[in-house]
This record gives structure tokens, C-alpha cells and sequence, in this order.
């Protein structure tokens, strides 16, 4: 009797070429925030339940992988952040601070399965902790890692928006609607979708503002221009309120330091409408549109906190972070066909063909370009000369070379280019300069393009 | 209230320097692997419990973790052997064969908590996969990329112990000892821990066999000697039995090849008391011994098994694959001091300390620096002079730049040597040529040093 296989709903499982893709992200990933100097962190899927929920969940609770083994109570991770707050105040002693660590790492929730949901999937978060205090150029530098990281991803329509959660605070305590402060940005957060005018009649008619509340209010938002043209109308507010005042600052920072950074204008807006859901964000906060895909929302997103691990332990630990939802980013990008399998998606370099009974010629010119790093497959298997090209044509390998006696005999090396079907017999360090520059091409291609 | 963090027992994680040591390691395995043309997997943690269990589990069934989410019945993988056959089974239609993937990823076993047995722990496996028929030149293969592997990390006292299960099943066969042959390879196992008189003793008293029996067993597996003696002496017991023929003959290719792949003689020996407890390995088999640590047992196994999927599939899918499990791997390099802490343990390369109120050109310098491809990070909290040196020495920096006003008028960078002490005033292009070159000494340095 056999079983059938299958892999759950929810769970991403790709075919090796689209791996092979995912693979190249994730090390771009790494790359890039490590030239900034964050460390990797590696933190266990599975923590005690009272560790993990010690926040209490929500709305997530009930998404929780949960179960006992043995009389542990224990829960699968549901984001990054949490573990960070438990890893921090556990290993609080043995870190140095500003503490700047990424992770990548896959994290679990229970959601109603439904077609480009995950129940497992990756994020991929980067924080810096400070030990009492962080200064504010942090919140500055995040913009610049973002836009590093998707332009050296490929993406290239884009755009890093910008708000301060002390500005929106010290706006509302203005207008003395501080309470209902909440409301207001839930409301405002609805612009996109439903447009200004139904939000303005929300305030009014749902959240019972004055009129000329809910005209300052959609005044306030309606803001934009250039990042100076949008201080400077910020600059009518000041004076009023300190919060505002300290946001505003704040701001100008972020926005002062960007071309410094390498920022070009164009990736970056100030956006009075952002606001971020979560009550823990006091600072800066960040999303990032995809500009010809606004329906997608925003693929990277996060802010500056006051205290990541107040539940865990009484040392105040301000940071500042931003986390991309890796799997479900990946599958819009395969679904937009945005994703160059074309040039990252190949098994190996070469593939060799050795045609003698003694493959130790064939063997050795594999071992030879594997030294130069070329990665090198040798085909071995008993079969028809065209199911071997087919084999690699399959498996995307740009170059395959065929060894002889009659090439190992005159020392050259027969080498077809499967793309142009040009083919070559030069000796080895021609063949090898041949190939060299061939990959250096495909390499360079982004591993997003450009919509098809 | 706070709740006390805390990691589980069973569950490694590690400090920052220690996690970028780990990650260099993870990133020597997945270059070594891909260079041989294998391609990343990544498959699901959570698994259906009936598609994970189909084999049954016997001895780790116990050890699962296994639990209910609504009405799903699921369990996290164990291996990644399991879950690769399940994927073969599932994708292959959308495979080519041979398949040849690696797949590093964490698994878990509820084991009893014990020091340095790990709960949730990395396993790093490759395999190849025929469709029906796979060439016995793959299982030669092998041994390079073990090879490979352990030198590209440093590893030096290392040496790669490889037999034939057809050779084994051949030899008691010829003996007329089939249906003890589990049993005896069991005893022999013991050979290394109570010596080559106990197993003979073991084999009389306790399996019952005679004392002619038992000599002729002895005989067998004190064979020894270079590669081509050992197989010399193994062609005395030729042309009794067609599988010990065959298994010799697989055992010759894969010697004869061993030169061409690059793997120098030291590293290699037949071992004939080899025999891996797995009853679906059915050729070349292979474990790996520290030479000055032979208590720590083999650091990576695996062989020849001619049925992947049999649970999932009716069809035949052969393979060879061998499995680094990684987290003990590294815990027992850890504990011998054997990580070399100094040169891969650096959260950064540069760390920038501007000296001036506007932070533009320290930012500046920064961007070049990371374009280069310098790992930098800027220091811009407000702190004492020897704060910030001791932040640099404490993440392993080895590098640091102060840029004062002095250094911007003059356009030259000052720049300190952490290891030496020593200061230089020099251009851009100066110091990042003094820089790159100390990162290359550095860098040369491999992961795992001599033993301290």
C-alpha cells in the first residue's frame, strides 16, 4: 500500500529552478545586511508557550501552532521580533549594544488556507537594539538599507514612504483628539482604497468629528510635494506641541542624511497616511510600495520602537526595524513573472560529457574548473547523446563540454554555448576565459526583472 | 510581571560571534555543494503525519513531534531524507533526472536532554537521485565532495572510511551466514570500543557461530593495507558469489577514481568493518573520522540505497547521499576550541566613528566603502572615545576610521589597525587597498583552525 505524497496547504514547496531563485534572494539578503554590519541570528522555531505569549497574541493567539510534548507546553514562532525581545533579555550581558542582527527565518500561523496565504513562510527582519538609548541616524539608515536591498534584488519601480508616529500623536493631541487618535488612523488608512471623500464623511458621520476637525484632518494628510516642500508645510504646525515638534525633527533628520546615504529622491516620500498598526511603533515608520503593483501592499515595512522587551525584563531597549514578508514576496514576483529564471536559475556552470570509457580526463578537467569556481556537473549516466543535451537543457546549464579521445588527445576541450548553440574547440584556458565571460554576463542580470 | 526568557534545553543558539562562524560554515557547505552542480531544497518543517510516518518509525517514532491543528493530524520532519522522498515521489514529473539537490535545513527529534544532544539540530545532506537506473560513478564521487567539504572549512586530521554492503552481504553469504549477517555486522561494529578478541568471542558465544566461522569473519575484517592491497586481498574471495563480485567491482571504480577527484590517498581507506545500521543502504556505504578524535564518532555518513520512495511511488528511484549533522558538528568543535573565532567572528569590517555634528561624509565614506564590497558599520551613538573602541573590540571589528574635520578639510581618512594598534593618515584609495589586503590575510584564515 503506498501513501500518497503530498505537502500542506499553506506550505511553500518550489521546484528546483524557482529554489535555485529564492536561494539567490536570500543571499543578496544576507549580503546586503551584513555590509551594513548586522550579524546573522538564528533563533529555535519551537519556544516555550509562556515565553512566546508573554505579550498575550490577539488576534494572532488563535493562528498559534500550540501543543504539548511530553508535559511542555510549547509553540511554534510566529514572528522574529518576539524571539528577538526573548534572545535579547536572555543574552543581555554577553551582547554589546547597538545591537544589529538579521534574521531569515521561517515563522508559523495557523490562517485559513487560500490561494497565495502561507501557514509557513519566511521573514526576513533586520533590528538594532540600543541599551537605554538609540540615536535617531539609526532611523535614518534604514531607508538606505531598504533601497540597497531591493535595487540590488533588481526591483526597480519602487518607492520608500516615510512617517513619524510622533507627528500623527502630536497632530491629534493638537486638535485635542488624542483618544481618538486610534480610530482616526484606522480611518485615514483607508485612503488608498475608498478615496478622500468617503474618508472624511467616516470621520464625521462614524467617529462624530466637527466638520472642521475632519477638514484639518484631511488637510493635514493631503500634504505632499518634494520631502523639503512637505517639511516646510509640517514647519505650520510647529510650536504647538512638543511630540510634533521632536517627530518633525526627527524627520528632517531621515530625509537630510538620504542622498548621503545613496538614496536617490524618486525611491523616497514623506506619506502623512502612513501609520503602522501596531501601538508599539513611537518613531519613524516605514513601508515600501511596489509602484506598478499597489494592489500588493507594502513588501517591506516596520519602525522605531521604545521598548522591545518590556514582558521579558526591566532594561529599557529602544530599536528600530524592518521585516519583508520573504515568501509571500517571492510568490507575487513569480505570479507578475518578475523573477529571471533565465539567468539565476541554472543547476551548475558546466556540464561535462565525458565520451570515453576512462572518465579520469573527464573527471579532471571538472576538478579543474571547480578550483577555478566554476560549478561543474559531470553527466555519467549510459545514455543517448541527445537525452544528455535535453538533461541540461532542462536543468537550465548554459555551457556543455564534450571530452573525446580525439580532444584529449590534441589537449582542447569541445564546449557548446546552449544558448547561441555556438561551438567551440579551444584549449582548456581558452574554453575556461570563454565561459568566464559568458557567466559574468548572466550573473550580472538581476535575479527580479523588469515586468514582462 | 515579567516573564522569565529562556530557550529550551535541547535548543542551540548561539552568540553573535558564534552564529557568524556557524553561518560561514553554512556558506562553505552550500558553495562546495553547488559547485558539484546540486541544487538548493527547501521543504516544509510541518508535515502530514500519515505522509511522514509511511515508513513507520520504529526506534524515532517516540521522539516525533507530533501533534493536532484543528482537525490536520501533523508532525515536524525528523530527517531530510524522508521529506526528499516525498518530494521526488510528489514532483517528479517536474524533476530531471539525475536529481541532484542539498538541502540544509533543521530537524526534530524529542530525544532526552543531555549535553551536547540537541532537540532541534541542522542536518546538511546531499543526494543524488536516478530515475530506475544511477551510475556507480556518483557513489565515486562522493568521497571528493566529502573531501572537499571538511578542506574547504580547514578541517585537516580527517579520513573517509568506505566499504560496500554487497561485498559484506557477499562475503557471509559465501559463509552461509545470510540470515545471521545483521547480527554479526552489529558485533563487528563493536570492534573500535572492545577490541578485535571480545567481537571474536561474541561471535562464538553469543551468535553461536563456529570457531572456524569466527576466524574466517576475523580474517575478513582485519583486512588493511593502501587501497590497491586491500583490494588485492579481497580478490581471494572472488568468483563465489556474483554480489561480492559485484560490490568488489564497485569498490575498484570508486578507488580507481579517487586520484583524478582530488582526494589524496591519507584521506581515504577501505574499511571493511563498516557497515552503517540503516538495512536500506545497499552499496558503497561511507562515514567520516576525526583522526584525533575518534570518540566523537563519524561526522558525516550516508551511501548507496536503491529505493527512495518505494512508500510513495512504484517508481524505482536509486541514490547515493551522505548527511552532516551540522549543530552537533559544530557543539563538538566549539568544545575543542577548534573555531577560529578571531578571523570569522567580525560583525563588520570597518566601523566608521564620525567626529564632526553633520554625519554627511562620514555616511559617504560608508556608501564607498560598502560598495566596494567592505562590510561597515557607522557608530553614531553619543558616547565616550573608549566606548566606542571597546564596541569595536568587543564585535571583533578589525578596523576603525575616525573622520574629524582635520581628515575631511585634508581629504584623508584615519584609520586604526585593532589587531596591531596601528594608526595611518592616508588618501581614500590608500586606506582601502591597507584594508582589503588585511581582509584577505584574514579571510584566508579557514573556519576551522588546528586544534589549540
Amino acid at each position: 500500500m503506498k501513501v500518497q505524497p503530498r505537502t500542506l496547504s499553506g506550505f511553500m514547496e518550489l521546484l528546483p529552478r524557482e529554489q535555485l531563485i529564492m536561494e539567490r534572494i536570500m543571499q543578496t539578503l544576507r549580503e546586503t545586511y551584513s555590509s551594513y554590519g548586522f550579524t546573522p541570528l538564528d533563533t529555535p522555531v519551537i519556544e516555550a508557550s509562556e515565553v512566546l505569549l508573554a505579550k498575550g497574541g490577539g488576534e494572532t493567539e488563535k493562528q498559534i501552532y500550540r501543543f504539548t510534548k511530553g508535559d511542555s507546553d510549547l509553540s511554534l514562532r510566529f514572528d522574529l521580533t518576539v524571539p528577538l525581545a526573548k534572545y535579547v533579555a536572555l543574552h543581555y550581558g554577553s551582547l554589546t549594544f547597538p545591537f544589529r542582527r538579521y534574521q531569515i527565518g521561517k515563522v508559523y500561523r495557523g490562517e485559513r488556507a487560500q490561494r497565495g496565504r502561507f501557514r509557513e513562510f519566511y521573514q526576513a527582519d533586520i533590528d538594532i537594539i540600543g541599551d537605554g538609548k538609540l540615536d535617531v541616524t539609526n532611523e535614518a539608515e534604514i531607508p538606505a538599507i531598504i533601497y540597497q536591498t531591493f535595487s540590488r534584488l533588481g526591483l526597480q519601480r519602487f518607492r520608500i514612504l516615510v512617517n513619524n508616529r510622533k507627528i500623527l500623536n502630536g497632530f491629534y493631541a493638537i486638535l485635542n483628539l488624542t483618544e481618538q487618535s486610534g480610530d482616526i488612523m484606522r480611518t485615514v488608512d483607508k485612503l488608498d482604497k475608498i478615496g478622500a471623500e468617503k474618508v472624511a464623511g467616516l470621520l464625521t458621520e462614524e467617529l462624530g468629528l466637527s466638520p472642521a476637525a475632519a477638514e484639518k484632518i484631511m488637510q493635514f494628510i493631503s500634504i505632499n510635494g518634494t520631502n523639503a516642500e512637505v517639511l516646510a508645510e509640517l514647519d505650520r504646525y510647529t510650536g504647538k506641541n512638543e511630540l510634533f515638534d521632536a517627530g518633525r525633527a526627527e524627520l528632517e533628520t531621515v530625509v537630510k542624511y538620504l542622498s548621503a546615504f545613496g538614496v536617490p529622491e524618486e525611491y523616497f516620500a514623506v506619506d502623512l497616511t502612513i501609520a503602522r498598526g501596531l501601538d508599539y511603533y513611537t518613531g519613524t515608520v516605514y513601508e515600501t510600495a511596489m509602484l506598478d503593483h499597489p494592489e500588493i501592499g507594502s513588501i517591506c515595512s516596520g519602525g522605531r520602537y521604545d521598548n522591545l522587551a518590556e514582558y521579558y525584563t526591566n532594561k529599557v531597549l529602544p530599536g528600530v526595524g524592518i521585516s519583508i514578508g520573504l515568501t509571500r514576496l517571492f510568490y507575487v514576483l513569480n505570479e507578475q513573472k518578475m523573477l529571471n529564471t533565465e539567468a539565476a536559475g541554472a543547476s551548475a556552470d558546466v556540464l561535462i560529457l565525458p565520451m570515453t570509457p576512462d572518465l579520469a580526463p573527464a573527471i579532471s578537467l571538472a576538478s579543474r574548473l571547480r578550483e577555478l569556481g566554476i560549478r561543474v556537473q559531470l553527466y555519467t549516466e549510459k545514455k543517448k547523446f541527445n537525452a544528455k543535451m535535453n538533461y541540461a537543457d532542462r536543468q537550465g546549464i548554459p555551457y556543455v563540454i564534450f571530452l573525446g579521445d580525439d580532444e584529449i588527445a590534441a589537449k582542447l576541450v569541445s564546449c557548446k554555448d546552449m544558448a547561441t548553440g555556438e561551438q567551440t574547440k579551444l584549449d582548456f584556458d581558452q574554453t575556461y576565459m570563454r565561459i568566464v565571460k559568458g557567466l559574468e554576463q548572466r550573473q550580472s542580470a538581476a535575479v527580479i526583472s523588469a515586468q514582462k
